[in-house]
């Protein structure tokens, strides 16, 4: 009984999991309950110093106004209603795309739970993705994890990591500063958050000697097991450098530290002369032992990116060098939750796998990724080898069809060179993108 | 280092979380995994006793054949792809549903973000339908929480409940038989299961005698708070009575223990005389101090029921007498993982908001349910009153017009009672299903 003779909850504050008690989450604390209730008085015409509030707390490109991309939400609209088949409204390649879904689901419909790593055919698309990107290293559908977007499957990988008391708890290395989610599991496991600081001074890049550092003192009151990176940084935008990546793969092997990889923004790289390596490419760009030995889990969602469908929940999770009895067990804590949602599994697909040259929705999807095809293969030319020409949009051109403009004014041997490079360049560029 | 000279891995069966080690999952243990390789295997053209395998493992209504309801996929897909708003092939209501649905998605795009709690016009909706199912007892919508499946709720709220150590260690009473989601998440989570037993001898009913004794062995070993109900039954079947729940709610409250109500097949009730009362009802409907103090969860999910849309994880979670400062707790908690996803909060939307009689889809969407309207309002008579009639369909009717045959060959007193009955089941019905 309280002190006021009423009886006390069951579940009160002091009863509650302590765990959870510490889990902060300040992408949607406070200030963003607080957002609500000013919107909330705004709408009621209460007068403020301003006259709408702008939510620029979580990467929520759609909440911003940015349009979907017509060819991922066809497909899918296709999926859920298979009516739309038989109706001339769709494309016939995004009805392709819907018919060969469909066919991998459970009694064909999109309402059957799928396995609980995900749909295979999805699987195999994603790594089909995935060694595109990585230049042929090979991955393999039985190592992918589709998930209820990033969140669910970082989660899950540290629930597995997990384990000790006291001084043998698990110590996970965290970056400060760092997405919350992080913090936010470790409390909610009673895991030991080890933080090791980003150089603001030089643009949050990530540093080994700290690394260490932060690892020397934690052994003293934890056992550190896993390293957390995020690359490209969240929240600091900052891209790792090839050198950086190898330097952080060669640590984790030494130190022997499970790798998490979290590469969600991968597809969000502008910065001139940045570019994204992903860690399972540099890992088996260094060889042995370091590619046969360090185990390595990366992170990937349809939140981000051009698509930007944080709505739909869908991720995925390679999984690199894990023991095979723990696979298993990965594989029966997915299956208790029974599946990732269908449609994000069916967005995520056509993500990892959109309209290729050729086919009726190329063009259309192309744009709305904001470059025309051309201006695309120009730019892309220009960043690899330093070629500079002119796309044929500058100038006109039959529609669906696509050119660039060079001239030959360099000297001969310099013109031989070009024409090498440019060759080279071609053969890349199309088998990347077709 | 192992014995044989290679290195152990960071993360192995000796080092991983135990309590993930403990968790069993059958639906989809080993049995399952096996039928996938046999599956396999015919496809290979393996000869077996058997040319297909059928699983019944789980309960996948659309994996097994059955067709989703098409009023429920319209509006999804129009959500999903607004441009099908301006094309005349889809009913004006399926249109006006999803509208009003994409005016409360951020953006108006079901690819943002919800509120973790899920979309607010939609737990509005939530309320409605479960007041209409209470006979009007209130619900609010702050109380109302969406979920990923009703596994991810269930999950949630465990979460919450579990804290001590050794003896003070949380205890949760489950049903057995169960539905292996409550034990697999009391292993995780590494809480006390308290197994009690329901009556084979009685078609499976609970007892509470059978409660008494296993809440008395328990706190020897652990401090039970929970008390975890499946029903209808899962794996049984079981159709608890009002005096049962009664029951149960009363042992609650005298023994201070939290209930879990897993409600998820409450549109599943076939067997004569079977009634589904919610635990919620009943226990409004005794009264203080029961009603303003037992703190109940209950469940409910878009994968059972007539629509058997697993493949959207969807589901929903009502709380009550819950302490305020927990509910912000729980709200932290479930905004780590963002939110639900949208296309199943969408879809639970219109489950919870059929159409309406009136609304151009209402036809279709009752007979998919498998009844004509007549015939349900003459069932429903039946069962309520035990008044025969025979409906309308039986003889013929204009379409979009409904009607029952009646004879006024009874007495006079007797007619008197048959048409005041009629009248007031008439008048409820309307006001249940409009």
């Amino acid at each position: 009984m309280a002190e006021n003779g009423l009886r006390d909850k069951v579940l009160s504050l002091a009863s509650m999991n302590p765990c959870v008690k510490k889990v902060e989450y300040a992408v949607r604390g406070p200030i963003l309950t607080r957002a609500l209730v000013l919107e909330e008085e705004l709408k009621q015409g209460v007068k403020k110093p301003f006259t709408e509030v702008i939510k620029a707390n979580i990467g929520d490109a759609h909440a911003m106004g940015q349009r979907p991309i017509t060819f991922l939400r066809q497909v899918s609209a296709l999926c859920l209603c298979p009516e739309l088949l038989d109706e001339p409204l769709f494309p016939e390649d995004a009805k392709q795309r819907a018919r060969r879904l469909l066919a991998a689901c459970g009694g064909q419909s999109v309402g059957a739970y799928s396995v609980s790593s995900g749909i295979e055919l999805i699987r195999q698309d994603v790594v089909r993705y995935i060694e595109r990107r990585d230049r042929g290293i090979p991955a393999n559908p039985a190592n992918i994890y589709l998930s209820t977007g990033a969140s669910d499957a970082v989660m899950t990988m540290l629930k597995l990591l997990v384990s000790g008391e006291g001084r043998s708890r698990t110590g996970v290395l965290i970056p400060i500063p760092q997405y919350p989610l992080y913090s936010a599991a470790i409390a909610e496991l009673n895991a030991v958050q080890v933080n090791y600081y980003l150089d603001e001074e030089r643009c949050w890049a990530l540093d080994v000697g700290e690394l260490r550092r932060a690892l020397g003192q934690a052994h003293w009151h934890c056992q550190p097991r896993v390293l957390c990176v995020i690359n490209p940084g969240n929240p600091t935008g900052q891209v790792q450098s090839r050198k950086c990546i190898e330097d952080v793969i060669k640590f984790a092997w030494e130190e022997q530290l499970f790798l998490m990889a979290d590469e969600v923004y991968q597809d969000n790289v502008y910065a001139e002369g940045s570019e994204f390596h992903s860690f399972k490419k540099v890992l088996f760009e260094l060889g042995p032992p370091y590619s046969t030995v360090v185990e390595l889990a990366s992170f990937h969602s349809i939140s981000k990116g051009f698509m930007g469908e944080c709505g739909f929940r869908g991720g995925y999770m390679e999984v690199v060098n894990m023991d095979p009895a723990v696979q298993q067990q990965l594989s029966k804590l997915t299956s208790v939750r029974l599946c990732p949602p269908v449609p994000g599994q069916v967005l995520l697909d056509v993500v990892m796998n959109p309209p290729q040259p050729g086919e009726p929705s190329y063009k259309r999807f192309s744009q709305a990724r904001g470059l025309a095809p051309d201006m695309f293969f120009c730019l892309q030319l220009l960043e690899e080898t330093g070629i500079c020409v002119v796309p044929g949009s500058g100038f006109g051109q039959r529609e669906g069809t696509y050119h660039f403009r060079m001239t030959i004014l360099p000297p001969v041997e310099k013109l031989q060179i070009l024409l090498k490079k440019l060759s080279q360049f071609y053969v890349k560029f199309t088998q990347e993108y077709s």
